[in-house]
């Protein structure tokens, strides 16, 4: 076997349920790519020792918890990603790191394809991590009417999304237009990040969540006649921009089909 | 930041909640050693697109559930690691793989530490896996009276153990002088291995798993009067033999406060 000449992967806490292991190293060997993907679990307390480390790799993905921690270590951010305040991509150019936020091309990628505007939407985003802050910035951006975080802990989201002109409250009720879940609730089909909404015709409900494709959450809106978009495109809205930026272009059929799989695969 | 001389890591799935990463960072950093270690996710569908990478390390520690599957890429395998049919150990030497079964030392270490002779011992053990197998193979070397496995699945425990003159049961009794836990119950301090057992005063308790060092299993055990062994020692014991196998050498106090360290910020 040719060691690859590539390096790529993925830096997280956990990392044992992302596909990527399987998307990326499918769609390399299916485009006769010499590159590997490698799932690489980092705790909080270990990110220091792995940056070292980090310029032997040709670029890696960044999830939970180190989105926003990875700036500190980064040579250069790109606008979008220093506006959003979240790197979920990390590219190594002559021993520089450079950092990028494929996620906004991914959310995106998702209502585009759904076909859903959300300017003039009232909106309800719950959550207040990365990702729920580049969905904030993509509403806002998009011209969304009002953008109100649903948050467990009020105080803490005030203070994390204090950049934006967000309402924060404990719980959603039934008046928004649009229901963004962008917490991990629905990972492997365990819990509804919305239980206090009746859903129906005229609503719109959007899961990040990729794994499974149809979550609880957007199951029940599905069958009360919402329309729903799932995490799966956003998944790979995002890794057609990861691989524009790693590879210089993407084949979006090979993705689309190594992406299938890996959700079959994995769970 | 200077890119490390040496790579090395573990690779298993999941892996999130293996030490690892922070005791032998930590270990090298206090040596002044130039390595790094990588905590790496691989699916059982995914090992083979590791191994093109494999010989670009200087080594690994292979967890479930990869420690049989993984001899099938080996260049050389050492003979206790054959004899077990276990590899928990990867050296790159020379652009070669070679296999090793530290799991072995440590179980070593962990008896001799405790002052505990197997032979002439009536000795249960719980599960049937990779380190069961180490385990029953240390048992048998060093004259046990006799190892019965309790297995969920006799069946299947029978096909994964013909190699080794046991006896495969669902439960245990009273009836032992040493109960070995070889199965994860107990790993995040969830699950007894033994629930059906009355420990006391004559009987030994031992546990491979480490996090945390003092499992539910040993705490029921201990407060009755048992004596036991804690994993930790096992981990111990298996890191001083993989620092010794990559390193050529292994600061023993430095290892131990590592791992002190370690189970503490994990917890």
């Amino acid at each position: 076997m040719m060691p690859p000449d590539y390096v790529f992967g993925l830096i997280g806490h956990p990392v044992s349920h992302s596909i990527g292991q399987i998307v990326y190293n499918r769609y390399f060997q299916k485009k006769g790519l010499n590159a590997i993907y490698l799932s690489i679990d980092i705790f909080p307390e270990t990110l220091k020792y792995f940056m070292s480390y980090a310029s032997k790799m040709d670029g890696f993905n960044v999830t939970i918890p180190h989105k926003i921690s990875i700036m500190d270590y980064l040579d250069q951010i790109d606008w979008e990603a220093r506006s959003i305040g979240s790197v979920n991509l990390v590219k190594t150019e002559d021993g520089l790191l450079k950092g990028f936020n494929t996620d906004y091309y991914g959310i995106e990628y998702m209502f585009k394809k759904g076909g859903v505007d959300v300017s003039g939407k009232s909106i309800v985003v719950a959550g207040s991590g990365g990702i729920a802050r580049t969905v904030i910035h993509y509403l806002i951006k998009n011209n969304a009417k009002s953008v109100t975080v649903k948050a467990r802990d009020v105080k803490l989201a005030k203070n994390k999304l204090n950049a934006y002109d967000v309402d924060i409250k404990e719980y959603a009720n039934n008046d928004y237009d649009i229901y963004i879940n962008c917490t991990p609730l629905g990972t492997e089909a365990v819990g509804d990040p919305f239980p206090e909404v009746q859903f129906g015709k005229g609503k719109i409900a959007v899961d990040v969540v990729y794994n499974p494709p149809v979550t609880p959450f957007l199951k029940r809106a599905g069958i009360s006649g919402s329309k729903t978009l799932s995490g799966l495109d956003l998944y790979i809205g995002q890794a057609i921009k990861t691989l524009d930026i790693l590879t210089s272009g993407c084949d979006i059929d090979t993705l689309i089909n190594s992406v299938r799989v890996a959700v079959n695969e994995v769970r």
